[in-house]
């Protein structure tokens, strides 16, 4: 009975996100959900790549508490929408409808969802997304992929952030490499730095290329 | 129905957890359940702390995949174990029990239990410990605790570590030491560095006066 429920509440979030998903194709909106641990720089990372972009954007952030992030990318003056989870380790297909409720959407072409800060169990849930940007910090250590199989699997492209940080790290961008290739052969990767700007160039080409 | 089938998942743990606490008591085993993100440097601080501790310790760790884990806290030369969650987000009751019977409980004082990487979802889950201590990497940022509200109220101490990359950080102590506070005034607080030894005079002094 236990696995009959779970499977139900999978089946109703992809359903929904499949409407979602449908949504933004007829509205010619590309969606990424971003994911990541906790800390890893995903606002960081917004903050820098929003104001660069030549489209317009939206962002909704998800958190279990405080609005937090999304006065942060509030402030790059592009609309933010945030939802508080309440608890919840993950954002669900329900949650970016509500969201979604709150934000122009004939203003936008592009649209990011920060999810939870979590390496494990957003992974499980379909948000309408086109894909995913996984944002790994060096500071976590080089083995993450291996030891996160079920989100890295699942990841179009991981930027790995903080490379400003690699002097004083023992963190080896090539062991990440090869982990996450033998994970997940078809995710793209790119470092950067959200403090000096490196690596902005050629994500940012990344992002453009898939609108 | 949902409501009722989590109930009961948490009230056979809760029942578990009590059994493996009764276990540890009539034992005079003192045991830790540690947790905190992806990375924060919880494996590291064990593979420093426990070559200083003069009673007999055991390492129990919990990952999604691999043993690597628990085959670096093997070269410290103490008992370990290693579960693999096959991509559960926590450990749980039952997963202990299993790994318990696979370590010689007559030989130590003092066990460890390192969770999975996961800043939401463990806190959920009774494991039979004495208490709980968080690892928080600096690099993570001084916001976490009102942000992961969940977990760090269950704190007995929180260990703030990676201190000897504080000046490439904009990390705060005493910001994150403030939102601590607010959201549970009870925890200790220690700050090390688990490179240079920063902090683990007291962090042992922390273990032993709890021993």
């Amino acid at each position: 009975m236990k696995v009959n429920v779970m499977t139900d509440i999978l089946q109703a979030n992809d359903l929904l996100a499949r409407d979602i998903r449908n949504m933004f194709h007829d509205r010619k909106i590309v969606c990424w959900n971003v994911m990541g641990s906790p800390g890893a720089g995903k606002t960081a990372m917004l903050e820098r790549l929003v104001p660069m972009l030549p489209v317009k954007v939206a962002v909704i952030e998800g958190d279990l508490a405080t609005s937090r992030d999304a006065e942060r990318i509030s402030k790059t003056g592009v609309q933010s929408a945030q939802i508080n989870t309440n608890g919840a380790c993950h954002l669900d297909a329900a949650m970016v409808r509500s969201a979604l409720d709150t934000i122009e959407l004939d203003d936008i072409s592009l649209l990011f969802i920060e999810n939870v800060g979590n390496l494990v169990c957003p992974s499980g849930f379909d948000l309408g997304e086109k894909g995913r940007i996984i944002v790994a910090s060096i500071t976590e250590g080089d083995d993450k992929p291996e030891k996160y199989p079920s989100m890295y699997k699942t990841a179009d492209l991981v930027v790995v952030n903080k490379m400003d940080m690699q002097e004083n790290s023992n963190f080896k961008i090539e062991n990440f490499e090869k982990g996450l290739k033998t994970i997940n052969p078809s995710s793209d990767i790119v470092p950067v730095s959200s403090v000096t700007g490196e690596g902005f160039d050629k994500l940012l080409g990344w992002i453009l290329d898939r609108q």
